[in-house]
């Protein structure tokens, strides 16, 4: 069980960035409420104009007396530079969320902003874990594995990667997956264009020998290059790839999810049979929806830094706030930042030192 | 009308390698019974063994006079490296196939084979148009536009593509859906990991310039930056992007359609309630599942060369075979590969010479 700096001892405090998402104020607090209700051991530091928030938290007895509301108006917006964020973002609400779990007053942040100023100005306060050189965002992923997620990184933390980074992010999620999923050694695929050895570009090759290399000591199983298929599929459960690759997969599986969410809606009422059966088959379309619902999953976690952050998705409703809540949560009370530096640290001085790797391991 | 080196004039005549396909010859020849009994104006020369092919063929009356069997036992194996067939390939059926197109035996290909070596091939025989330099694969992909569909490319034939060739594959995008499509002025966006106009790599941005100033010219709106959830979606109807993403996108979003298609099958399966209710609702999933059925759009085509090759997904059955001759068969009666050789020289000049742009405007 994590200790936490305040209050009672099983307790988690969480840190919540209430401003930036497109959904507003009533969104995370309907989200806290949630979360709140599902789970006891759940106590918040929101960052937010108080008078607002407090006019929406002190409505619910439940959650007014586990929240603290810090007053802040600043907000980053959706469509601001990382860049500029660095220079311009301190007194923003996304600042001072993480600042609460750089003082160790909250273990984990969740916020709905910027994704580009969140890992900017994530990197900034937390810093990065020792032995890291890139971090990643890392998402579940709905799959036919028996953990009904696979978990695939990184989906857009950096637009490059090279065979390092690659191998880096292949030890942090299998990490994610010993955690995250109860798996006691996920297999790793590294995402390319076809399975066959010599396909794809040149800096896979070299990642998937180091990824192969690592995989007894960083106790997973490297299957080798997977396809965009195998993402939601049986072979791996954990899918390595550079960030725009990553983002690219993550969007187009949304919008194919979407459509097709979308094209079931009209078939079942098309006509009056099968608007009958769309009522017949309630319960279990009600199933089906819940479990390819991407708010469900809602939450990408930055790896490699000091300390747990959550991406919410910018549009989350209360559901997929609640459930990035959740996941933050749940990484926090298995202590998996702490475990996740652990790994890459072992890992890191025979593969992260650039060119010194000679005489660093003659050292 | 096109012309045709043969028979009555109004045909199209199609030449299909017979051999590699995951499903074997039956599979082949059932999707060519399926064109010839939907349209006589179809007629094929088809390369792969001899007495089996006359076996399957013989059997069918339609399929029989309007077909030429060309025997061949060589084929090209799913896993060969493009290199490797370039200097081995001659007297597969995948060449003879080719060769067809090249002779002007037949105006256009089809193969479910090998993906890297059909290209290699092709533009081994048939060379690539004036003024492309890099030829793309082209697929039509499920949409919430009217038109039902995007174009998509390239889903795989290079892995790498810099600014020129990202421009390149706009203009012989735009023209794919002015054909295949019917579209007057196509929207052409580029695919990046943010719609914002400082996000992504250096080349994209690049693209992007280059694409814009082309746009009157080449008869196309650009609509700039979209997303991967835009593939599906209705900001444009043209997905520029390099081959590598373009894969990944492809197999990401088939994936997802096959996770969601068999959830949604066990959904129905679940309970008695259930049960009833598919069979109320069926005439309407029938017709969703036609919509989203992979099978029914099969047929990437290969753009940017002299003749068009359609490639057949490696496990189609009869239904996608048919898919891709129907949309060959098409393209061809529309004159398409003509169309797009003079869009590409139009567009050539200026933004296709590299190095040499000035000296050439000034000559």
């Amino acid at each position: 069980m994590m200790k936490t700096q305040s209050g009672t001892d099983r307790s988690t405090i969480i840190s919540i960035d209430a401003l930036g998402g497109e959904r507003g104020l009533s969104a995370v607090v309907g989200g806290m409420l949630k979360s709140a209700h599902k789970n006891s051991d759940i106590r918040f530091i929101v960052h937010g104009p108080a008078p607002e928030l407090s006019r929406l938290v002190n409505k619910h007895p439940t959650l007014r007396e586990r929240t603290e509301i810090r007053h802040v108006e600043k907000t980053v917006s959706m469509d601001e530079k990382p860049s500029h964020v660095m220079r311009h973002g301190k007194g923003t609400s996304m600042w001072n969320a993480l600042e609460s779990v750089e003082k160790g007053e909250a273990s984990v942040a969740v916020s709905c902003g910027n994704t580009g100023a969140l890992m900017a100005l994530s990197m900034l306060r937390l810093r990065m874990a020792p032995g890291v050189i890139r971090p990643a965002i890392a998402v579940l992923w709905p799959s036919r594995n028996p953990a009904g997620h696979n978990v695939v990184l990184d989906v857009g933390a950096d637009i490059r990667a090279d065979a390092r980074d690659l191998l880096n992010y292949a030890i942090m999620g299998a990490s994610y997956a010993r955690n995250g999923l109860a798996l006691k050694r996920p297999r790793v695929g590294l995402l390319n264009v076809g399975t066959e050895e010599h396909k794809g570009r040149a800096e896979l090759k070299e990642a998937a020998q180091l990824i192969e290399q690592a995989a007894p000591a960083g106790d997973f199983e490297y299957v080798g290059f997977v396809e965009g298929s195998d993402i939601s599929g049986r072979r791996a459960d954990v899918i390595v790839t550079d960030g725009f690759s990553g983002n690219i997969a993550l969007k187009t599986a949304e919008g194919t999810a979407s459509l097709i969410r979308d094209l079931l809606n009209e078939a079942f009422r098309h006509t009056i049979f099968s608007r009958i059966g769309a009522l017949f088959a309630l319960t279990s379309l009600r199933r089906l929806s819940k479990r390819i619902d991407p708010r469900r999953v809602n939450g990408g976690v930055f790896l490699g830094l000091n300390g747990t952050v959550v991406k919410s998705h910018g549009s989350a409703d209360a559901t997929g706030i609640s459930a990035a809540i959740k996941l933050a949560f749940r990484l926090e009370q298995n202590g998996f930042s702490e475990k996740l530096a652990a790994r890459v640290a072992s890992g890191a001085p025979r593969v992260h030192t650039g060119d010194n790797d000679k005489e660093q391991e003659a050292s």
